[in-house]
């Protein structure tokens, strides 16, 4: 991890001194996360031949809180989980985007996400940076029913967009049907329906030849 | 307009019949809307050189929302907010993006727009089928402080992408600074200090030759 700090988006055309100060923090920061739209991930959509980029994948999961919510085994406040969806891979504009299915690259991913965290919400004003982080925190520390809830539809939107390719990254080399399951069983934290059905995609995908099977022992 | 419905997208790839049929119902809906990330804007990304689509930007209103709520003239909720801007051009999927500045393509477009609601949200059970539609009516009719600073993000983020731009799709052949004026007042209806930034960014856009100035009067 470096020292160095990214320069602001906003700095290749500075908004003028005279809007207030606070505003044209906001402004900033609101400008510097355009760059979630071109950060690529490994699922392709449905709706077209290309991968899908981190501000079209947290939209769609806010959508589907919006659509799911009901499927959820506790209450909780759909407004706040979709404040956390929307902001949950924030800190991938500088730390990148870490497949689910790469270990490699999830051995310093906390660290990497933390420092961009640091960096990304102090262009907001103090108290508005505090609320971000803590807002991640929240989402990453999967405690409170809204985490929980926002952390299934991060897993089972790429189970759709999968499904839907008849295969997706469940392709990845070296995975297998066991794997999927592993990484996706979260989604039974928040719905034991939702899980119930990512469950039924995904034996059905690895009956039908999408996912590899795990090789009998020798 | 046509009566001819649209195939599902789902329909390419049909989720197995013994999931719940409620459940289908929404995951067929959350699989249609993927098409979101394929309509494209006007607009420029600040990030990349390319236009921006509309599931991007519904996600950059969203985070607007969010962090600019304190400019708002009036108490507002937030969570309901961020449902309203979520869902606020998914009738585009079917009846396409309208460019602010083309008068011609908004003639129908209301009526475009509506069939297009009643053919989408009726892929959600009725139920939900309702309250998308009543939320969709919420941001249309902008009556309500939440459908007010909706309209105002709607408004104020391609201005930002415009500024960043250097003057974007102010440089529309036939449209001048006050056109932009014009179009972007209804910021004013949920924030002053919001409208009296962004006046100040048109203001400033047009002094540096990015929009072109009204003609003297002949
Ligand atoms: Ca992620």
């Amino acid at each position: 991890m470096s020292d160095e700090r990214h320069t602001p988006l906003a700095d290749r055309t500075p908004f003028p001194d005279d809007i207030d100060e606070r505003l044209r923090a906001q402004l900033t920061f609101l400008v510097e996360v355009d760059q979630l739209k071109t950060v690529l991930r490994q699922s392709p959509l449905a709706a077209a031949d290309r991968r899908e980029n981190d501000a079209e994948h947290s939209w769609h999961l806010a959508m589907m809180v919006v659509v799911l919510a009901e499927h959820s085994d506790r209450p909780f406040d759909v407004g706040h989980t979709v404040q956390l969806v929307l902001l949950h891979d924030l800190v991938e504009i500088y730390a990148g985007d870490t497949p689910l299915y790469d270990s490699a690259a999830g051995v310093d991913q906390r660290a990497r996400e933390v420092a961009a965290a640091d960096e990304l919400f102090t262009l907001l004003p103090a108290d508005q940076a505090q609320r971000m982080r803590a807002l991640w925190d929240e989402f990453e520390e999967r405690r409170t029913p809204e985490a929980r809830f926002a952390k299934a539809m991060d897993r089972l939107q790429p189970l759709l967009l999968n499904w839907m390719a008849r295969g997706g990254t469940w392709r990845t080399p070296g995975v297998t049907a066991d794997d999927v399951r592993a990484r996706k069983a979260v989604i039974g934290d928040a719905s034991a329906s939702l899980w119930e059905a990512g469950r039924r995609l995904i034996d059905e995908g690895e009956a039908r030849g999408w996912s590899r099977s795990a090789e009998p022992e020798a």
